[in-house]
């Protein structure tokens, strides 16, 4: 039975209540509902009021009626926007001159009244806070003294132990001495960078690529050679073998697995040929693979690394996408370049954060890591198929979508007129924040593209948010 | 009464706990000690163990006897070594590759079965471990959900509130929006430097100075200029002004307060004519004031940035040194460069870790702080005193040793023909690290010195040690 807070709301209750069952998958896509019967029984009101929420169900494109059938849940990927191209920057060295720009962007973006679907950000609700809070705890008390000193590079050595054992999944075969811990993963990647190239230096990216990526090429006077990538595969290696020829390329810096904000997932063999390609020529592969946990499939893909038998691959990640943005912690496995890393991170902050380091150890060792990421991976499968949904219903029919396997982030191409920055300006006036394509590329290239954050659980206020972007977009329009 | 352990060690247990006394000034120095008689009544023992204690004593130089007056607290500091001399350093912009040998160092000597007298940190034993993590897991365990979020540059307002009430009693008036915190003193360093300065500038700092600001200028490819700079009162400001005038400085970096290794401490007035001189040329000051909180005194010192009328000076801090290295905490004042500081902060670690700063931030707020300081500065001032009496008692005549008001590290300046170097590897073969003066200069001018760390509980290890170091160095005499 359901509470009845008040008759009139009562058919928007039982409306709420099928809706988590879809969620949850109780009731899969194309289960028939139960009857209006057996409804109006279970919850002892009457048919009517069933009947209300279940046109309610219709209206909000959940379930269907079929002729003589019943009621069923809906394919609700009917109606689903079309997929951006494989994007076509224009490849040439460039320098960057985007910090103020994004960084002003991303701050601003962050305050506590702004729905965020800016920032690729893990919604707090959804993160095993209270698990790793307790686990800090409890090893502050036990080992307290013993523990509070600098935890100099390579890092806790804990921790290195479980992510050495947490990345035989992903194809690698680690020791806890090949890993470096970082205060996160954009520490891990501002020191690979600096291991492998000086300022002046080209360094190839994806295109669009991450922000921050970005702004540590510009802040430490690197240049960026941006590469045509697909929103499924990744880069294309046929233009990157091209630009190496052509140039000098110092080092290439690619999210191989969910990537920001494509979501393309290099296949494993393109991965191979990738780290086949950089050996001929000797050139590093800084990796991040920050969301390559967090696959919707059943295992995660490998990650470049895997084939890396040089040291020339520099894998970085963190736990700041899947457990705890606020812990600061992360990790790199630096190959032949680990004493530079080594002593860069010793230069940059001494040490990592030593309890956050152990309470993560202590989530992955005990199987928390494991038990929580089964969960939340379909909980981010399914926020960006609804996101996608409501981005299909709400935005101009042009709108273009890509299909992430892994992640939680959207990349959208809106109409060519847009202008994704007055977009940007209009929606935080709403109280929304999004992020504008500009500051995903040094070209220019994505001013009528915005990438949506899905880490949110789906809510109306978050649907809400989408339809009124809506609104402002076909106002722009 | 004590407790008998073994008899023939009675009156070792006696002399024991009458430099336990003197130890916690209960008995300080001139006082008289109890007379033979009331010792021999109050432990229960025969006037010839008691005698047998003060001869012991008397050895061990805590007290002496004066004729017809009984046995009164020895005036340790009789034979103190002499101080150096101001440093003498080559005045011209010099690039330096220090990293390799340095870092090596450094983390090779942080071996658990090690002595440490190389490393500038304090004794695990005497930090309020206990207290902050306790905080910690508290706070953790009451806002859990809320906070596991990015805590964006400026970073957790309510440590840059706590840190903002902290620093007026070191003359600043500091608003919470004018700081940003950051993962530890050195990475403040890095970005200040960064915010002000780039490849090739000149950045004039103290001769001897810190190794880690050694490192953070190379590793950006920067050029020092070392200043002669005076044991007591730091810095020469007359060098200072020709130099300035001389060639390009584009930025100081002076620890102002117990540098680090000399453990000068600039007079307040000499801060204001520095800022002064600064201003004229519009040159700004990174001033690291790690250790001011240390002061032997009964008050602090002020900052440099006291007087900065202009936001030139960036006041960089942190918790490591005082409360926590294992927490990483830190954090800048970088008046007007904040913009850029936090640019760089949000581009070099994203944010600092959340759960550290709250807890800090709480020790400060129910005075735990204030009263921790109290009772370390004078364990701190004692264990300082009594290296270098120790160093006096063991060490060559022509030892010269830095007298601190503040801090825990002494600057011990052995005979010309010593090589510091040679020495910190027959130390460690002893098990004992030091850090040798080479680390502290591009000039190559401090290889007969060597830095000792007095952050340990004083005990016979420790002073083991100081012998034991004493025996290496006349050996290689």
């Amino acid at each position: 039975m359901i509470s009845i807070n008040e008759e009139s709301n009562l058919y928007k209750q039982i409306a709420q209540q099928i809706v988590s069952l879809i969620e949850q998958k109780a009731l899969k896509v194309g289960d028939k509902v139960p009857s209006l019967r057996k409804l109006s029984n279970h919850y002892n009101v009457s048919i009517g009021t069933v009947l209300q929420a279940y046109h309610l169900l219709e209206e909000q494109r959940f379930i269907e009626a079929r002729p003589q059938s019943g009621y069923f849940v809906k394919v609700r990927s009917n109606k689903l926007p079309a997929e951006p191209k494989v994007s076509d920057p224009i490849v040439k060295a460039t320098k960057i001159s985007l910090i103020e720009l994004s960084i002003k962007m991303m701050l601003a973006t962050q305050r506590q009244d702004i729905i965020q679907l800016g920032a690729a950000i893990p919604n707090p609700e959804l993160l095993p806070t209270h698990s790793l809070n307790r686990s800090m705890a409890s090893i502050g008390r036990r080992l307290g003294k013993k523990l509070n000193s600098y935890d100099s590079p390579p890092g806790n050595e804990t921790l290195r132990t479980q992510v050495a054992l947490k990345m035989m999944e992903a194809g690698c075969t680690l020791t806890p001495d090949q890993i470096v811990t970082t205060c996160g993963g954009q520490e891990a990647l501002n020191l690979c960078l600096r291991a492998v190239a000086k300022a002046g230096d080209t360094i190839a990216i994806e295109s669009p690529t991450f922000h921050g990526i970005l702004q540590i090429i510009e802040s430490l006077g690197m240049q960026a050679l941006e590469l045509p990538t697909c929103p499924r595969d990744g880069v294309d290696l046929d233009v990157l073998q091209t630009a190496i020829k052509k140039q000098q390329v110092k080092a290439c810096l690619f999210v191989t697995n969910f990537s920001n904000p494509l979501g393309s997932c290099m296949p494993d063999e393109k991965k191979q040929q990738l780290v086949e390609i950089l050996r001929a020529k000797e050139i590093p592969l800084i990796e991040d693979d920050i969301y390559g946990d967090l696959s919707f499939s059943a295992s995660r893909p490998k990650t470049a690394k895997a084939f890396d038998k040089e040291g020339l691959v520099l894998l970085c990640s963190s736990f700041s996408k899947t457990l705890a943005p606020s812990y600061r912690v992360g990790w790199v496995a630096p190959g032949r370049f680990k004493e530079k890393v080594m002593s860069l991170k010793f230069i940059n902050t001494i040490a990592t954060a030593t309890l956050p380091q152990l309470a993560i150890a202590d989530f992955l060792a005990t199987g928390g890591y494991q038990r929580y990421l089964r969960r939340i991976c379909k909980t981010y499968s399914h926020q960006v198929a609804l996101m996608t949904e409501a981005i299909g219903r709400f935005f101009p029919d042009e709108t273009k979508v890509t299909r992430p396997s892994g992640g939680f982030i959207l990349w959208v191409e809106l109409p060519k007129q847009m202008d994704a920055l007055e977009l940007y300006e209009r929606a935080l006036l709403e109280k929304i924040s999004i992020a504008p394509g500009h500051i995903f590329s040094a070209t220019g290239k994505y001013s009528n593209f915005i990438r949506l954050n899905c880490g949110h659980q789906w809510s109306d206020t978050v649907e809400r948010a989408i339809s009124k972007l809506g609104q402002i977009i076909y106002k722009l329009y």
